[in-house]
């Protein structure tokens, strides 16, 4: 090329004079136009079969619903709203109908987290990704995902996982499943007695009656067999919620003995929601990314189980259930811990933490107009992980209605327009409902100003007796 | 701007003559340069917080594992290679101490199609997708996904959809327990009696004993019960599986009467296995994308139920057991379903169809050499698919040891170093074996090679019997 120019000598070429220079510094710049057109025209560099999925993501995230719906990639047409919201884009305020769902635990609080990190929590699945039943070692779970697991908890230090199996299961709801059929060897003897110490999550029920297993059965309040049991040789499985739900107590094991085993439900003990005393190191003791990252819709939990047979017959029960956990729900959960990895942990919990703390000041404050309502009371602790002394923020209130008024605790919020879990579906008394303060933003708003009406009527309404 | 060049006169202005010109093009020439420099350098249009996953997805997607294995999204070190390939490029090919891996029905026979169509089959899922329990509608099943599986069973002529109730599950499997659960309201007669036909899928009655409900009893072949149940008022529900697994029959309902229910497991029942004869109309049919994408890692199943009561029992089953299917499979599951959909499902139904043909040719060819093995006839039937009369394809070859050699089929066939499931884990006779022929090209090829051998073994081996 030099030499073609060169060869040029005057006129237009890059020999001499100004005209020239000019004429040659024309030549360049034009021949810098076609690369940078070309350049420009060409694909997308390094983006090629993911293009179109990207932006088609982009897309829908792009959607404007006001701040109070989503788009989501499979939603039907556009905005999704919020509850008491409406119109293509989310803007309408129903306030005549509008009633506070405060029923359900979608865990939509880290919702804002997960868009600040949008970038780092993306993931893109091909269309030939996992198609096989197993991973690469024969078994259907992700070694990657199981050692995202195990750094998971030495970070947070909510549980000791050496020398623990780990077993996935399709939400805590699974292995909850699985652990009941089989945390006891299968014997000819009488089925084993399923209990929960009220109030309880009522699953624990509905699940070992349906399911309706000859080797156990579902045999309600632990309470009710302390004391009646020792010297007995039946066998008990005690459910151990720690934070409970619906009350956010620390619960621990009531019954003791050979014939015992215990089924420890820590969904919630993460510290958003409760200060991280000890870790948890029991024999079987069940986790979901539901209350930790908020991802309910994917079904996800596992299991940390210290003896091998447990964990065998488990693995057994899993895999005749449904053959393992979804593929495209272990890459998304792996992607979603390594986002939660990256700073220890920071900014996920600092961030729920956050939202629950000032979510409780505000409802503290929304009842504290009247002595109508009451909420449960828990003994602040010293939390490991962020080192300090905390009051717990637990995912649930759990009221109590002060005054007879007549009707169940459930009627009395129904009347001020509050969508709550009626005590009775926790076995406990109709005195109590539980209101879940884990929901999106606009729920929660929703749900603290109708308490604050509710609570206010305090002037008028009936006293205590 | 403008302005500003015009002010500027003669000298290397836009005034007069040749040098003016060119000092003008130049000047104008510089500024698009600047332009396109800029604007390359601005994040890419319409891009942002996607970028790095679809990035993340094409470099692992890039990896070079030639052709005898795959870098996965979630790999933990590069290429996973098919079985008897290794080396970090899959490039060594293990001669000896290679097994043909024909047993497990990992559908990888598929993933060819997935590769050609990567740009329509990709889903980006963003960290926010779906976090809660349920869609808007408050259900655990999307409705789009719904209406897509509706549309495929009406194009492909499988399955009438009409006025039936459409449930997902987690993989077949799933379904198929909710199924033998629910399939008879609850009652406190004698437990229902589970049948299936010899040779039949060995989930059925492994499920229903580790399971073991006090509403049912696997009570083994059906047609040890055919003539013994008529009059008697015990509970029978038949398992109905067409084609077969393992051996390709299209199998009908023995039993009768108003005492028994038939679930009909249509797994294998698409274009790529089998002429579609009439669309499926029964009480309970299940279907799977397992062996219709060939995405059986992602555990996605429904089941089509007539009568609501058996569908709102399912559903709750299904509800106990899992809280539903993962959002993010459903969503995937949508995609993919999009792409079959696109041209009525042609392209991956005669891309299936055209393997499967030629791996049964090849196949019959290699046995072809001697009488020592033979294989499953099932007559050929109009496919009103495909508009033709078709030979069955079946996923699986159903292989008789036709000599007697003082060995079960399954370590003949071990001794000729090929993997495959032994007719006892169908109830079959050991003279029987299953061969997946639904897995990779390597495990195929490698399948057919140490079977022509085998085969070929026939001039020095002893004779039949």
């Amino acid at each position: 090329m030099g030499v073609i120019m060169k060869s040029q000598g005057g006129g237009g070429g890059c020999g001499s004079g100004l005209a020239a220079a000019t004429g040659c510094l024309l030549m360049l710049s034009l021949l810098l136009n076609v690369c940078l057109v070309r350049e420009m025209m060409s694909p997308r560099k390094g983006l090629t079969w993911t293009e179109a999925a990207a932006r088609e993501a982009e897309h829908a995230a792009a959607m404007h619903c006001s701040g109070h719906g989503t788009a989501y990639l499979d939603s039907s047409e556009g905005c999704e709203c919020h509850s008491c919201y409406a119109g293509p884009d989310c803007s309408v305020f129903l306030a005549d109908s509008c009633f506070a769902e405060a029923d359900g635990g979608d865990p939509l609080f880290l919702e804002p987290f997960w868009r600040k990190h949008s970038a780092s929590s993306a993931v893109l699945v091909s269309g030939w990704h996992r198609m096989g039943y197993s991973y690469s070692d024969q078994t259907t779970i992700s070694k990657v995902l199981e050692e995202r697991i195990r750094e998971l908890h030495s970070v947070i230090g909510n549980a000791v996982t050496d020398g623990k199996f780990i077993l996935f299961g399709v939400g805590s709801t699974q292995l909850i499943a699985a652990a009941v059929n089989s945390i006891f060897a299968p014997n000819s003897s009488a089925p084993a007695k399923v209990v929960a110490s009220i109030p309880y999550y009522t699953l624990y029920r509905l699940q070992t009656q349906l399911f309706d297993s000859r080797d156990c059965d579902f045999k309600g309040d632990t309470a009710a067999w302390n004391g009646n049991y020792s010297g007995s040789t039946d066998q008990f499985i005690e459910f151990v919620t720690a934070p409970n739900n619906p009350d956010g107590q620390m619960n621990k094991a009531v019954l003791r003995g050979p014939n015992v085993r215990t089924i420890h439900d820590r969904a919630y003990y993460w510290p958003h929601f409760t200060a991280i005393s000890s870790p948890d190191n029991e024999d079987l003791t069940i986790f979901t990314i539901s209350k930790l990252t908020g991802h309910a819709g994917s079904r996800f939990g596992w299991a940390l189980i210290k003896d091998e047979d447990v964990y065998e017959r488990m693995k057994l029960y899993i895999q005749y259930n449904t053959l393992g956990v979804s593929k495209d729900t272990q890459l998304r959960a792996l992607k979603l811990l390594e986002v939660v990895l990256r700073d220890g942990g920071r900014s996920i919990f600092e961030d729920g933490h956050r939202t629950m703390s000032k979510r409780w000041e505000r409802l503290r404050d929304a009842m504290s107009v009247s002595d109508r309502f009451s909420l449960q009371k828990i003994p602040p602790e010293r939390c490991l992980y962020f080192n300090e002394t905390r009051d717990p923020t637990p995912a649930y209130a759990w009221v109590k209605c002060e005054w007879d008024e007549g009707q169940s605790c459930y009627e009395v919020l129904k009347s001020g327009k509050i969508l709550g879990r009626m005590g009775s579906l926790f076995e406990a008394e109709d005195r109590y409902v539980r209101l879940s303060l884990i929901r999106s933003d606009d729920d929660f708003e929703t749900l603290v100003t109708h308490l604050r009406k509710l609570a206010a009527a305090a002037e008028d309404g009936p006293k205590s007796t």
